[in-house]
């Protein structure tokens, strides 16, 4: 029996979607769009190498994974052309998908026959499964026939298809094949037809399906979809809960299969939710408060950074205030409370996601990957949505640091939780049972140009350093186009070659990283002070071909401290040089460097080493050493004299356990 | 049903009663003996006002608690005076025998009519409740008198059993009356004859019963009481575990009184020992394995504290190689591994006690003040067994740090729990619903000679270093009196005077603490190297009435380091000045004490403030300022710069918590 939506939900998510009256309860979106991915050459030293493996590993190690797991299977048996059996997680479609959505980015860099063959081949797949009506999920088709859309806190149809939509529109923009968006735009009009308001009452557990309405809504222009998306994130918070009332209607003792094992519906919400006398620990799916009264990051982490994606993707469309507020006093939250220094977030496995304020340990940090690219998919809308570079700082930070260290630089190897210290036993995994986080790296890798530049109405963006180039076509077809020369992130000097300008005054929105003091401009050999606001110089001309922007942002070796409430922390520093956040690692020190403290005056530089991990900047310095031996029968002594000095060499955490095990560290011990 | 004793426990137990043939199996006990209350006189300024203070304030305040909660009158209804129901914990009784036993020590430190009538009229109540049979135990006689020793892992007669041993021995040596002493030896035939080899199998939830009845051996020459004792012990630890054949014999949805709440058996075990298919968390009990075999320090503090002193009660007896190696083991592991820098332990609420390696957070520290007696007895005893300075070190650090925290100066209020840090919050209360820690501090705090002097069979040891008088009488009557003259522990230097010598040799055998290096013995104004062995320097000679022996430790204050694996002491240094380690409170300091960093070069000095908290040495030193502030709005910043220097005070832990509200910290940011 389908539950229909409570009164009050149903007043919420209407008046939500009314035409707002006062002016005080909206605001103007930025609206900074994304350059497609073809307007955009990438060629630096940190991204493009990591795009090339991702299309020439990566890509083609995740598909043989998918193929040996049975994920591309289930689709063949769900269109009757296999005899096997379902295997996999219930989710297992979504990495399928988000494979296709890598493969798509990838195509739409560079032509790929071969590639796109076997998108091809997958998309006829996927096609065949689809249920006449739209329906399409295998796990449910093929295992649970009788179960769908009955538990939705589980059940990960919306899940799934939120990343087939995301992959669709990917694949039509790279392609310009309706393929894969008809087939998601069909499921979109099931999903459509059987929920809202009126219709059926839902909610994702996990959060995916906003942001990929909202892509689907601009691929396609059909509003529908983004009228589906609100709908879903007003529903969140509600009382009472509508995955309590789901359950309500379960039976306990139905037996279900849950990664393999069977087990009972009781279990299944016992475990994962803590069901007490039908409540169910709504943190975890950020269920316990309607939206626009939250204020604290809870539960799992990636489903806390999709939904706030797809809140910040329909208050970009609507305007509306009270979304952006609490957006703003979320993303307050987890900058100011909840974040490792690497944009990393949720500190504990158990939840896989958010404990208390200043809960960061380092050892048993969690900070899955996944959530690593939730942070800059959030930060990147945040930063559409408002034009604020405080969001672009997040973005950078999460994309420099915690994205990248969760794949080899082979391409081959991956970390699902990414500790901040380790003994010297922690290494990448070919493959995980939960699979999520490489299909993930191998989504985001050939899409990170959309991160690097934006454009809005009349200006062209800059978010992020990177040597290559940018196109920029404004309303009536004129185009700024820019060659972007730099070293960074080896350096922090960067120059902006216009190589084709509009006739009229544009602007280019130049970003002020939070990380840099003082930067100096430079316009054709001139000095110049640009108002910088909100992070980003503003240089408004009637640009000519020819033009060079020279940026000097001013990058410096900083010794970082941490909030005191964070206990790991405490006595400690972190390492920073521009966009990256430094770790000893014993690969490059010829003692224990548990031992190594760095006193206040050490001095401190970094210097590019083009041969070391893909080249990268290191940090060299000056540290004492711990008398640390001898605590053999001993719990306290009689605090021993420091040892040194001894030279040190830090790296880039983004590029951390490549070089086999061994201990690594992000905070070391301090000498003020 | 009794349980009866299974084969190979009966095996063990008979086994180690036997004569032992094999001279490896003995070792030699050193049977180092207190001397005798009487035969001591405290005059310090540490110990004299808190014995002063706990005759004249804290039992009386312990009666006047244990008349309001019920626990003396439990007594009177057993006996049949009175008509009220039974009131308190189930080892409610264990706490007046606890309040009689400090009683006792105070009769003999100085006659009190007053107060011996007090005791009188409760022991009078005590032989009026005792059963024909010589059972005795209120809660068990009013509340469940059909469950008498069914349930031995929580009933905890045999722990009031124990309290009752030590209490009427305690009595005996001060009154010579037998009063209580005959209601004991009657409470310990009963129990002989109802436990034992080829009797009913059995062992105690709660440990204390094993010391007792050595106690009641060596008052009473009774062998039977050190055999049974040994029983007790034999039996932990074999398998199947006692406790699970006796959970398998009690109706799990029988329902008991369980600290006023009516539970079902099933509840209790459950809730306490983690019952899961009849077996139970043995390592609670100390029960996981036979405790020759024990080699980590595991469960309930207070539990292993007691049974370990037990061990080393019966040891010292029997001259069991077996048992003195398992004892030495222990010590090592919890000295090594898990005991706070100021002698307490047991880090964790949840159990009461041990957790794992090097787990020693500061905040949430539990470190019962019982645990801290509990330390001490225990090296007292392995002092005793062994000669080795080692466990006086630890004995010593017990009873000038974590025990006398327990209780306040005015000897009114109470901490339970004792961590190393606090925000501000913490204050000691007037009594528990728990009421172990205060009854325990009332019976320590007098008998705290016993602790300073021990002799031997041709030699009197000073273990402390205390002002007063102590004269030891050897075989044949001769006697060894002197008077140690010293203003410690406000400074290291020692005169021990010897007012009446023996005719022949003897020894003197005088500590020299782990934390004195280099010590200077004058005797008679000439300097003299004496063997210092394990501790203890032995001068011996045909002393002489005058002779004048002059120890100098030198006391300096010292920065102690913590094994880096104590992470919430990473970074930090904690302050020593020969017994007392020393904490930051609030009240000393004019700046927030969290943001104290004591620099490597910090000169630190000791002086006496005879005006503050009772006369204490106050250690002043420079430090710097972390800028603590401006952490509005920020998570992680640039380092910033030190300020200062300041000039702060630290107070022996001791004393802490005497001046109202305000932070502390044991362990203190450090740059080395």
């Amino acid at each position: 029996m389908p539950i229909r939506c409570a009164r009050a939900c149903l007043t919420v998510a209407m008046l939500s979607l009314l035409p707002v009256g006062f002016a005080e309860d909206k605001f103007q979106p930025a609206r900074l769009l994304s350059l497609p991915l073809t307007k955009v050459r990438i060629g630096d030293s940190f991204w493009l190498p990591r795009m090339k493996t991702n299309q020439t590993r990566t890509l083609a190690i995740v598909r043989q994974r998918l193929i040996e797991t049975g994920a591309i299977e289930n689709f063949a048996i769900a269109s009757g052309r296999s005899q096997a059996k379902f295997r996999g997680p219930y989710w297992s479609d979504s990495d399928v998908y988000k494979w296709l959505e890598g493969v798509s980015y990838s195509l739409a860099l560079e032509p790929n026959p071969a590639l796109e063959a076997q998108a091809d081949e997958v998309i006829a797949l996927i096609a065949a499964s689809q249920q006449s009506d739209g329906y399409l999920d295998t796990f449910f088709q093929l295992v649970h026939p009788d179960m769908k859309w009955k538990y939705l806190a589980f059940g990960h149809e919306m899940f799934c298809a939120g990343h087939l939509f995301e992959a669709a529109v990917a694949h039509f923009e790279a392609t310009g094949k309706r393929t894969l968006l008809d087939i998601a735009v069909k499921n979109a009009d099931h999903i459509e037809r059987t929920f809202g308001p009126g219709r059926r009452d839902g909610q994702p557990g996990h959060e995916e399906i906003e942001l990929g309405l909202v892509k689907l809504f601009r691929a396609t222009g059909e509003r529908r979809y983004l009228q589906l998306a609100q709908f879903f994130i007003d529903q969140r918070g509600q009382k009472p809960s509508f995955f309590e009332r789901e359950y309500a209607q379960l039976d306990p003792s139905r037996q279900v299969n849950f990664l393999g094992r069977t087990i009972t519906f009781r279990t299944l919400y016992d475990d994962l939710l803590k069901a007490q006398a039908g409540k169910l620990n709504t943190e975890y799916s950020q269920d316990h408060l309607p939206v626009r009264r939250q204020d604290k990051v809870v539960g799992h982490a990636v489903r806390a950074m999709y939904l706030y994606s797809g809140m910040a993707d329909v208050a970009a469309e609507t305007g509306e205030k009270a979304l952006l507020d609490a957006l703003q006093r979320l993303y307050a939250d987890l900058t100011t409370k909840r974040m490792y220094l690497t944009g990393g977030i949720g500190p504990s496995a158990h939840n896989e996601g958010f404990t208390t304020d200043y809960d960061l340990p380092n050892e048993t940090a969690y900070q899955e990957t996944c959530a690593s690219i939730g942070v800059a998919m959030w930060a990147q809308r945040m930063l559409a949505m408002t034009g604020d570079g405080q969001y672009a700082d997040a973005m950078e930070l999460a994309l420099y640091n915690a994205f990248p260290a969760g794949v080899s630089l082979d391409g081959e190897v991956f970390f699902y939780d990414n500790p901040l210290y380790s003994r010297g036993k922690t290494a990448r995994k070919t493959w995980f049972t939960v699979p999520c986080c490489p299909t993930n790296v191998a989504r985001i890798l050939p899409s990170i140009s959309k991160y690097v530049y934006s454009q809005s109405r009349d200006a062209l963006w800059v978010n992020l350093f990177v040597q290559g180039e940018a196109a920029a076509q404004f309303a009536g077809g004129e185009r700024l186009e820019i060659a972007q020369q730099t070293s960074f992130p080896a350096d922090g000097r960067i120059t902006l070659a216009v190589k084709a300008a509009p006739a009229s005054e544009r602007s280019l929105f130049v970003r002020v990283p939070g990380w840099a003091s003082a930067p100096r401009f430079l316009l054709n050999g001139r000095a110049l002070q640009p108002p910088v606001e909100r992070g980003y110089a503003r240089l408004s001309r009637r640009w000519m071909a020819g033009d060079r922007l020279v940026v000097d942002l001013p990058m410096a070796v900083q010794r970082i401290e941490s909030h005191p409430a964070v206990v790991d922390n405490r006595g400690r520093i972190a390492l920073r040089y521009g966009p990256f956040i430094y770790c000893l690692e014993q690969a490059d020190n010829p003692f224990d460097i548990d031992r190594l403290v760095i006193p206040a005056g050490a001095k401190l530089a970094a210097a590019y080493d083009p041969n070391l991990l893909g080249g990268v900047p290191v940090v060299a310095g000056a540290g004492m050493l711990k008398p640390e031996t001898g605590w053999e029968g001993m719990l306290y002594r009689p605090a021993g004299v420091l040892q040194g000095p001894v030279n040190f060499r830090a790296v880039p955490y983004a590029v951390w356990a490549n070089r086999g095990p061994g201990k690594m560290a992000v905070w070391i011990e301090s000498a003020r």
